[in-house]
Protein backbone atom coordinates (compact mmCIF):
# COMPACT_ATOMS: atom_id res chain seq x y z
CA UNK A 1 0.00 0.00 0.00
CA UNK A 2 1.75 3.02 -1.35
CA UNK A 3 -0.84 6.13 -0.67
CA UNK A 4 -1.56 7.90 2.27
CA UNK A 5 -4.70 7.92 4.26
CA UNK A 6 -5.46 11.28 5.91
CA UNK A 7 -8.58 11.73 7.57
CA UNK A 8 -10.15 15.69 8.23
CA UNK A 9 -12.38 15.83 11.72
CA UNK A 10 -13.87 18.07 13.75
CA UNK A 11 -17.18 19.60 14.67
CA UNK A 12 -19.87 21.20 12.10
CA UNK A 13 -18.29 24.40 11.15
CA UNK A 14 -15.14 23.74 11.44
CA UNK A 15 -14.38 24.49 8.28
CA UNK A 16 -13.55 21.00 6.75
CA UNK A 17 -14.69 20.79 3.47
CA UNK A 18 -12.89 23.87 2.69
CA UNK A 19 -9.67 22.81 3.79
CA UNK A 20 -9.84 19.38 2.98
CA UNK A 21 -10.71 20.75 -1.02
CA UNK A 22 -7.67 23.24 -0.28
CA UNK A 23 -5.13 20.11 0.55
CA UNK A 24 -6.37 18.37 -2.61
CA UNK A 25 -5.20 21.41 -5.10
CA UNK A 26 -2.07 21.60 -3.17
CA UNK A 27 -1.30 18.18 -3.27
CA UNK A 28 -1.98 17.52 -7.05
CA UNK A 29 -0.03 20.09 -7.79
CA UNK A 30 2.52 18.35 -6.61
CA UNK A 31 1.39 15.73 -9.07
CA UNK A 32 0.03 13.13 -6.33
CA UNK A 33 -3.32 11.89 -7.31
CA UNK A 34 -5.97 12.39 -4.68
CA UNK A 35 -9.41 10.65 -3.95
CA UNK A 36 -11.63 12.92 -2.17
CA UNK A 37 -14.34 11.12 0.13
CA UNK A 38 -16.83 11.51 3.06
CA UNK A 39 -18.45 9.76 5.35
CA UNK A 40 -21.28 8.71 5.58
CA UNK A 41 -21.10 8.21 1.78
CA UNK A 42 -18.26 7.55 -0.35
CA UNK A 43 -20.01 5.24 -2.05
CA UNK A 44 -23.59 4.11 -3.79
CA UNK A 45 -24.69 1.82 -0.91
CA UNK A 46 -22.89 4.77 1.25
CA UNK A 47 -24.84 7.83 -0.21
CA UNK A 48 -28.21 5.86 0.78
CA UNK A 49 -27.10 5.37 3.78
CA UNK A 50 -26.67 9.03 4.17
CA UNK A 51 -29.87 9.59 3.01
CA UNK A 52 -31.32 7.44 5.99
CA UNK A 53 -29.06 9.07 8.43
CA UNK A 54 -28.83 12.65 7.94
CA UNK A 55 -33.01 13.98 6.43
CA UNK A 56 -35.63 13.33 8.45
CA UNK A 57 -36.95 10.06 8.32
CA UNK A 58 -40.91 8.15 8.54
CA UNK A 59 -38.62 6.69 11.60
CA UNK A 60 -35.50 7.60 12.96
CA UNK A 61 -33.04 5.32 13.50
CA UNK A 62 -32.60 4.05 17.18
CA UNK A 63 -29.29 5.29 18.98
CA UNK A 64 -27.48 1.87 18.24
CA UNK A 65 -29.01 1.32 14.75
CA UNK A 66 -27.43 4.78 13.71
CA UNK A 67 -24.03 3.49 15.09
CA UNK A 68 -24.38 0.51 12.83
CA UNK A 69 -25.29 2.13 9.40
CA UNK A 70 -22.72 4.56 9.75
CA UNK A 71 -20.40 1.34 10.11
CA UNK A 72 -22.05 -0.50 7.34
CA UNK A 73 -21.10 2.59 5.05
CA UNK A 74 -17.52 2.73 6.63
CA UNK A 75 -17.14 -0.94 5.96
CA UNK A 76 -18.73 -0.67 2.22
CA UNK A 77 -16.35 2.62 2.15
CA UNK A 78 -12.92 0.80 3.00
CA UNK A 79 -13.23 -2.20 0.90
CA UNK A 80 -14.74 -0.44 -2.17
CA UNK A 81 -13.03 2.93 -2.45
CA UNK A 82 -10.34 3.57 0.09
CA UNK A 83 -8.58 0.58 0.27
CA UNK A 84 -8.03 0.08 -3.55
CA UNK A 85 -7.04 3.48 -3.83
CA UNK A 86 -4.19 3.19 -1.82
CA UNK A 87 -2.93 -0.02 -3.51
CA UNK A 88 -2.67 2.12 -6.51
CA UNK A 89 -0.58 4.54 -4.75
CA UNK A 90 -3.51 7.56 -4.80
CA UNK A 91 -3.42 9.67 -1.76
CA UNK A 92 -6.65 9.56 0.26
CA UNK A 93 -8.89 12.21 1.66
CA UNK A 94 -11.82 11.59 3.97
CA UNK A 95 -14.13 13.92 5.35
CA UNK A 96 -14.76 12.44 8.29
CA UNK A 97 -14.01 8.54 9.41
CA UNK A 98 -13.71 6.46 12.98
CA UNK A 99 -12.88 9.61 15.36
CA UNK A 100 -16.38 11.07 14.06
CA UNK A 101 -17.83 7.10 15.81
CA UNK A 102 -15.65 7.59 18.86
CA UNK A 103 -17.08 11.23 19.32
CA UNK A 104 -20.15 11.88 17.92
CA UNK A 105 -21.65 7.74 19.35
CA UNK A 106 -18.87 7.66 22.43
CA UNK A 107 -18.60 11.23 23.72
CA UNK A 108 -21.68 13.22 22.82
CA UNK A 109 -24.43 9.89 22.93
CA UNK A 110 -22.89 8.05 25.53
CA UNK A 111 -22.16 4.66 24.01
CA UNK A 112 -19.48 2.61 25.88
CA UNK A 113 -15.87 3.06 24.25
CA UNK A 114 -14.64 -0.35 23.83
CA UNK A 115 -18.04 -1.77 22.44
CA UNK A 116 -17.60 1.21 20.06
CA UNK A 117 -14.06 0.30 19.34
CA UNK A 118 -14.93 -3.49 18.42
CA UNK A 119 -17.70 -2.51 16.33
CA UNK A 120 -15.22 -0.37 14.25
CA UNK A 121 -12.56 -2.64 14.07
CA UNK A 122 -15.32 -5.35 12.64
CA UNK A 123 -16.01 -2.56 10.11
CA UNK A 124 -12.22 -1.45 9.19
CA UNK A 125 -10.59 -4.40 9.38
CA UNK A 126 -7.30 -2.88 10.12
CA UNK A 127 -7.61 0.17 8.23
CA UNK A 128 -5.89 3.15 10.31
CA UNK A 129 -5.46 6.58 8.68
CA UNK A 130 -1.63 8.05 8.29
CA UNK A 131 -2.58 11.16 9.52
CA UNK A 132 -5.76 12.82 11.14
CA UNK A 133 -6.51 16.21 10.90
CA UNK A 134 -8.32 17.62 13.64
CA UNK A 135 -9.62 20.81 12.85
CA UNK A 136 -10.74 22.44 16.28
CA UNK A 137 -13.74 25.32 16.50
CA UNK A 138 -15.32 26.38 19.89
CA UNK A 139 -19.37 25.64 19.93
CA UNK A 140 -20.58 29.02 19.88
CA UNK A 141 -18.29 29.97 16.56
CA UNK A 142 -19.33 26.68 15.22
CA UNK A 143 -23.07 28.05 15.58
CA UNK A 144 -22.05 31.36 14.63
CA UNK A 145 -20.96 29.54 11.21
CA UNK A 146 -23.65 27.42 10.74
CA UNK A 147 -25.94 30.21 10.91
CA UNK A 148 -24.56 32.05 8.25
CA UNK A 149 -24.15 28.71 6.09
CA UNK A 150 -27.78 28.14 6.46
CA UNK A 151 -28.87 31.89 5.53
CA UNK A 152 -26.82 32.13 2.51
CA UNK A 153 -27.38 28.49 0.78
CA UNK A 154 -31.26 28.40 2.30
CA UNK A 155 -30.44 25.20 3.26
CA UNK A 156 -32.38 24.07 6.85
CA UNK A 157 -30.30 21.87 9.51
CA UNK A 158 -30.06 18.20 9.51
CA UNK A 159 -31.28 16.34 12.11
CA UNK A 160 -27.02 15.75 13.55
CA UNK A 161 -27.26 19.67 13.87
CA UNK A 162 -30.03 20.31 15.31
CA UNK A 163 -28.53 18.23 18.92
CA UNK A 164 -28.61 20.68 21.91
CA UNK A 165 -25.48 22.80 22.73
CA UNK A 166 -24.07 20.16 25.07
CA UNK A 167 -24.35 17.38 22.73
CA UNK A 168 -21.92 20.04 20.90
CA UNK A 169 -19.80 20.66 23.47
CA UNK A 170 -19.54 16.94 24.72
CA UNK A 171 -18.62 16.26 20.86
CA UNK A 172 -15.64 18.89 20.86
CA UNK A 173 -14.42 17.97 23.83
CA UNK A 174 -14.26 14.02 22.83
CA UNK A 175 -12.38 14.86 19.70
CA UNK A 176 -9.72 17.10 21.89
CA UNK A 177 -9.57 13.61 23.83
CA UNK A 178 -8.90 11.22 21.03
CA UNK A 179 -6.28 13.60 20.25
CA UNK A 180 -4.47 13.67 23.57
CA UNK A 181 -4.19 9.41 23.31
CA UNK A 182 -3.62 9.38 19.94
CA UNK A 183 -1.09 12.77 19.46
CA UNK A 184 1.28 10.96 16.89
CA UNK A 185 -1.77 10.13 14.28
CA UNK A 186 -4.08 12.99 15.44
CA UNK A 187 -2.56 16.98 14.87
CA UNK A 188 -5.39 19.09 16.23
CA UNK A 189 -5.75 22.93 14.16
CA UNK A 190 -7.17 26.17 15.95
CA UNK A 191 -9.50 27.17 13.29
CA UNK A 192 -10.58 30.65 15.01
CA UNK A 193 -7.81 32.46 12.70
CA UNK A 194 -7.44 33.76 8.89
CA UNK A 195 -8.19 30.63 6.41
CA UNK A 196 -5.21 31.15 4.93
CA UNK A 197 -3.34 30.20 8.42
CA UNK A 198 -5.39 27.29 9.30
CA UNK A 199 -4.79 25.75 5.04
CA UNK A 200 -0.75 26.78 6.53
CA UNK A 201 -0.99 24.41 9.08
CA UNK A 202 -2.78 21.50 7.68
CA UNK A 203 -0.03 21.51 4.63
CA UNK A 204 2.70 21.65 7.23
CA UNK A 205 1.36 18.67 9.11
CA UNK A 206 1.04 16.97 5.72
CA UNK A 207 4.62 17.80 5.04
CA UNK A 208 5.77 16.18 8.76
CA UNK A 209 4.09 12.77 7.76
CA UNK A 210 5.85 12.74 4.45
CA UNK A 211 8.79 13.11 6.00
CA UNK A 212 8.36 10.89 9.11
CA UNK A 213 7.08 7.91 6.27
CA UNK A 214 8.45 8.53 2.61
CA UNK A 215 5.54 7.63 0.39
CA UNK A 216 8.30 6.79 -2.54
CA UNK A 217 11.76 5.54 -1.40
CA UNK A 218 14.21 8.15 -1.47
CA UNK A 219 15.60 8.56 -5.12
CA UNK A 220 18.68 5.95 -5.23
CA UNK A 221 18.01 5.01 -1.40
CA UNK A 222 15.56 2.19 -1.25
CA UNK A 223 13.83 1.40 1.30
CA UNK A 224 15.06 2.55 4.50
CA UNK A 225 12.75 4.42 6.88
CA UNK A 226 9.72 3.90 5.08
CA UNK A 227 7.48 1.98 7.27
CA UNK A 228 4.90 1.52 4.21
CA UNK B 1 -40.80 -8.45 31.07
CA UNK B 2 -43.52 -10.69 30.98
CA UNK B 3 -44.16 -11.88 27.85
CA UNK B 4 -42.17 -14.71 25.64
CA UNK B 5 -39.55 -13.92 22.82
CA UNK B 6 -39.87 -16.97 20.14
CA UNK B 7 -37.39 -17.47 16.80
CA UNK B 8 -37.51 -19.40 14.11
CA UNK B 9 -34.41 -20.39 12.35
CA UNK B 10 -33.68 -22.31 9.69
CA UNK B 11 -33.01 -22.71 6.35
CA UNK B 12 -35.13 -21.24 3.06
CA UNK B 13 -37.41 -23.54 2.56
CA UNK B 14 -37.77 -25.09 5.56
CA UNK B 15 -40.90 -24.14 6.22
CA UNK B 16 -40.71 -21.01 8.76
CA UNK B 17 -43.21 -18.90 7.26
CA UNK B 18 -46.27 -21.71 7.74
CA UNK B 19 -44.98 -22.85 10.66
CA UNK B 20 -44.89 -19.83 12.62
CA UNK B 21 -48.37 -18.22 11.12
CA UNK B 22 -49.65 -21.91 12.77
CA UNK B 23 -48.05 -21.20 15.99
CA UNK B 24 -49.81 -17.68 15.94
CA UNK B 25 -53.10 -19.15 15.45
CA UNK B 26 -52.81 -21.86 18.00
CA UNK B 27 -51.04 -19.41 21.02
CA UNK B 28 -54.22 -16.85 20.14
CA UNK B 29 -56.92 -19.32 20.28
CA UNK B 30 -55.19 -19.83 23.84
CA UNK B 31 -56.18 -15.75 24.32
CA UNK B 32 -52.31 -15.40 24.38
CA UNK B 33 -51.68 -12.06 22.40
CA UNK B 34 -49.17 -12.60 19.49
CA UNK B 35 -46.51 -9.90 17.58
CA UNK B 36 -45.37 -11.62 14.30
CA UNK B 37 -42.22 -10.16 12.98
CA UNK B 38 -39.41 -11.06 10.62
CA UNK B 39 -35.69 -9.94 10.57
CA UNK B 40 -34.49 -8.08 8.62
CA UNK B 41 -37.46 -6.01 8.63
CA UNK B 42 -39.72 -5.76 11.45
CA UNK B 43 -39.79 -1.75 11.32
CA UNK B 44 -40.24 0.80 8.96
CA UNK B 45 -36.38 1.19 8.76
CA UNK B 46 -35.68 -2.65 9.03
CA UNK B 47 -37.93 -2.54 5.69
CA UNK B 48 -35.64 -0.76 3.44
CA UNK B 49 -32.63 -1.91 4.60
CA UNK B 50 -34.29 -5.29 3.84
CA UNK B 51 -34.50 -3.93 0.78
CA UNK B 52 -30.89 -3.37 0.16
CA UNK B 53 -30.07 -6.57 1.31
CA UNK B 54 -32.58 -8.66 -0.53
CA UNK B 55 -32.52 -7.62 -4.15
CA UNK B 56 -30.09 -6.24 -6.86
CA UNK B 57 -28.70 -3.43 -5.88
CA UNK B 58 -26.66 -1.18 -8.29
CA UNK B 59 -23.99 -2.18 -5.58
CA UNK B 60 -24.18 -5.12 -3.77
CA UNK B 61 -22.75 -4.71 0.00
CA UNK B 62 -19.54 -6.35 0.50
CA UNK B 63 -19.61 -9.34 2.92
CA UNK B 64 -19.03 -6.95 6.49
CA UNK B 65 -21.25 -4.08 5.07
CA UNK B 66 -24.52 -7.03 4.83
CA UNK B 67 -23.34 -8.31 8.50
CA UNK B 68 -23.96 -4.14 10.04
CA UNK B 69 -26.98 -4.07 7.75
CA UNK B 70 -28.38 -7.08 9.12
CA UNK B 71 -27.20 -5.66 12.86
CA UNK B 72 -28.51 -2.20 12.06
CA UNK B 73 -32.08 -3.61 11.00
CA UNK B 74 -32.01 -5.68 14.45
CA UNK B 75 -30.90 -2.61 16.83
CA UNK B 76 -34.23 -0.88 15.40
CA UNK B 77 -36.49 -3.64 15.72
CA UNK B 78 -35.56 -5.09 19.13
CA UNK B 79 -35.85 -1.30 20.45
CA UNK B 80 -38.84 -0.40 18.77
CA UNK B 81 -40.94 -3.18 18.31
CA UNK B 82 -39.55 -6.27 20.29
CA UNK B 83 -38.48 -5.10 23.83
CA UNK B 84 -41.94 -3.16 23.87
CA UNK B 85 -44.03 -5.60 22.99
CA UNK B 86 -42.36 -8.15 25.42
CA UNK B 87 -43.01 -5.75 28.38
CA UNK B 88 -46.49 -5.26 27.32
CA UNK B 89 -47.29 -9.00 28.05
CA UNK B 90 -47.40 -9.86 24.33
CA UNK B 91 -45.57 -12.99 22.73
CA UNK B 92 -42.84 -12.06 19.77
CA UNK B 93 -42.86 -14.59 17.46
CA UNK B 94 -39.64 -13.45 14.92
CA UNK B 95 -38.58 -14.99 11.65
CA UNK B 96 -35.04 -15.32 11.91
CA UNK B 97 -32.64 -13.39 14.71
CA UNK B 98 -28.81 -13.52 15.70
CA UNK B 99 -28.84 -17.17 15.17
CA UNK B 100 -28.95 -16.41 11.49
CA UNK B 101 -26.20 -14.01 11.59
CA UNK B 102 -24.21 -16.70 13.15
CA UNK B 103 -25.53 -19.27 10.63
CA UNK B 104 -25.21 -17.23 7.06
CA UNK B 105 -22.70 -15.02 8.23
CA UNK B 106 -20.36 -16.89 10.35
CA UNK B 107 -20.65 -20.19 9.30
CA UNK B 108 -21.47 -19.25 5.60
CA UNK B 109 -19.49 -16.79 5.33
CA UNK B 110 -16.70 -17.38 7.25
CA UNK B 111 -16.83 -14.32 9.56
CA UNK B 112 -14.78 -14.88 13.23
CA UNK B 113 -17.60 -15.88 15.32
CA UNK B 114 -16.37 -13.89 18.46
CA UNK B 115 -16.18 -11.10 16.50
CA UNK B 116 -20.06 -11.69 15.03
CA UNK B 117 -20.93 -12.34 18.82
CA UNK B 118 -19.98 -8.82 19.58
CA UNK B 119 -21.01 -6.57 17.25
CA UNK B 120 -24.51 -8.87 17.63
CA UNK B 121 -24.44 -7.71 21.05
CA UNK B 122 -24.10 -4.47 20.91
CA UNK B 123 -27.49 -4.71 18.32
CA UNK B 124 -29.25 -6.26 20.92
CA UNK B 125 -28.11 -5.13 23.99
CA UNK B 126 -28.96 -7.85 26.07
CA UNK B 127 -32.04 -9.20 24.66
CA UNK B 128 -32.03 -13.26 24.00
CA UNK B 129 -35.00 -15.36 22.99
CA UNK B 130 -37.06 -17.94 25.51
CA UNK B 131 -37.27 -20.65 22.45
CA UNK B 132 -35.52 -20.76 19.42
CA UNK B 133 -37.24 -23.37 16.88
CA UNK B 134 -34.53 -24.59 14.98
CA UNK B 135 -36.64 -25.65 11.51
CA UNK B 136 -34.16 -28.33 9.88
CA UNK B 137 -33.77 -29.62 6.43
CA UNK B 138 -31.68 -31.27 3.74
CA UNK B 139 -29.97 -28.49 1.04
CA UNK B 140 -31.68 -31.30 -1.96
CA UNK B 141 -35.33 -30.98 -0.22
CA UNK B 142 -34.69 -27.00 0.42
CA UNK B 143 -33.38 -26.72 -2.75
CA UNK B 144 -36.95 -28.42 -4.52
CA UNK B 145 -39.30 -26.48 -2.28
CA UNK B 146 -37.44 -23.45 -3.78
CA UNK B 147 -37.97 -23.69 -7.04
CA UNK B 148 -41.92 -25.41 -6.24
CA UNK B 149 -42.63 -21.95 -4.64
CA UNK B 150 -40.88 -20.28 -7.56
CA UNK B 151 -42.89 -21.87 -10.28
CA UNK B 152 -46.10 -21.43 -8.55
CA UNK B 153 -45.69 -17.48 -7.54
CA UNK B 154 -43.28 -16.72 -10.57
CA UNK B 155 -40.82 -15.04 -8.51
CA UNK B 156 -37.03 -14.96 -8.74
CA UNK B 157 -34.32 -16.12 -6.58
CA UNK B 158 -32.98 -13.41 -4.11
CA UNK B 159 -29.27 -12.78 -3.99
CA UNK B 160 -29.01 -15.05 -0.77
CA UNK B 161 -31.38 -17.90 -2.47
CA UNK B 162 -28.89 -18.10 -5.49
CA UNK B 163 -25.71 -18.57 -3.21
CA UNK B 164 -23.84 -21.97 -4.13
CA UNK B 165 -24.88 -25.33 -2.89
CA UNK B 166 -21.94 -25.64 -0.47
CA UNK B 167 -22.68 -22.37 1.38
CA UNK B 168 -25.97 -23.62 1.91
CA UNK B 169 -24.58 -26.80 3.46
CA UNK B 170 -22.08 -25.07 5.42
CA UNK B 171 -25.26 -22.78 6.78
CA UNK B 172 -27.37 -26.18 7.85
CA UNK B 173 -24.21 -27.64 9.37
CA UNK B 174 -23.91 -24.15 11.02
CA UNK B 175 -27.55 -24.24 12.63
CA UNK B 176 -26.81 -27.26 13.97
CA UNK B 177 -23.99 -26.45 15.56
CA UNK B 178 -25.95 -23.81 17.19
CA UNK B 179 -28.61 -25.81 18.74
CA UNK B 180 -25.97 -28.22 19.95
CA UNK B 181 -24.20 -25.61 21.86
CA UNK B 182 -27.55 -24.15 23.44
CA UNK B 183 -30.01 -27.09 23.95
CA UNK B 184 -31.51 -25.77 26.42
CA UNK B 185 -32.87 -22.76 23.83
CA UNK B 186 -32.77 -24.15 20.48
CA UNK B 187 -34.70 -27.05 19.96
CA UNK B 188 -34.60 -28.67 16.52
CA UNK B 189 -37.23 -30.13 14.05
CA UNK B 190 -37.14 -32.28 11.62
CA UNK B 191 -39.13 -30.89 8.63
CA UNK B 192 -39.01 -33.79 6.25
CA UNK B 193 -42.00 -34.73 7.10
CA UNK B 194 -45.90 -34.14 7.21
CA UNK B 195 -46.29 -30.35 7.96
CA UNK B 196 -49.01 -31.42 10.77
CA UNK B 197 -46.21 -33.30 12.23
CA UNK B 198 -43.73 -30.73 12.68
CA UNK B 199 -46.67 -28.16 13.69
CA UNK B 200 -47.19 -30.97 16.49
CA UNK B 201 -43.13 -30.81 16.90
CA UNK B 202 -43.54 -26.79 17.37
CA UNK B 203 -46.61 -26.77 19.78
CA UNK B 204 -44.64 -29.25 22.01
CA UNK B 205 -41.40 -27.02 22.11
CA UNK B 206 -43.55 -24.21 22.83
CA UNK B 207 -45.72 -25.92 26.13
CA UNK B 208 -42.55 -26.82 27.11
CA UNK B 209 -41.43 -23.75 27.51
CA UNK B 210 -44.47 -22.79 29.45
CA UNK B 211 -44.03 -25.48 31.86
CA UNK B 212 -40.09 -24.24 32.81
CA UNK B 213 -41.03 -20.65 33.27
CA UNK B 214 -44.56 -19.57 33.51
CA UNK B 215 -45.69 -16.62 32.01
CA UNK B 216 -48.19 -15.68 34.90
CA UNK B 217 -47.93 -16.80 38.04
CA UNK B 218 -49.70 -20.41 39.00
CA UNK B 219 -53.72 -19.49 40.41
CA UNK B 220 -53.27 -18.79 43.63
CA UNK B 221 -49.39 -19.82 44.04
CA UNK B 222 -47.36 -16.73 43.89
CA UNK B 223 -44.23 -16.24 42.28
CA UNK B 224 -42.76 -19.33 42.81
CA UNK B 225 -41.46 -21.24 40.20
CA UNK B 226 -41.43 -18.32 38.07
CA UNK B 227 -38.23 -17.05 37.03
CA UNK B 228 -39.64 -13.85 35.17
Amino acid sequence: MNGKFITFEGPEGSGKSTHIKLLKAYLEERGIEVVLTREPGGTPLGEEIRKILQHDHSEPPVPSAEVLLFLASRAQHVERLIRPALQQGKWVLCDRFADSTFAYQGYGRGFDMASLRAVNAFAVSGLQPDLTVLLDVTPQTSRERLAVRQASTATTPDRIEREAAAFHERVRNGFLALAKEEPDRIVVINTEREPAAVAAAVRAAVESLTLKSPTHPPPGGGCSGSRQ
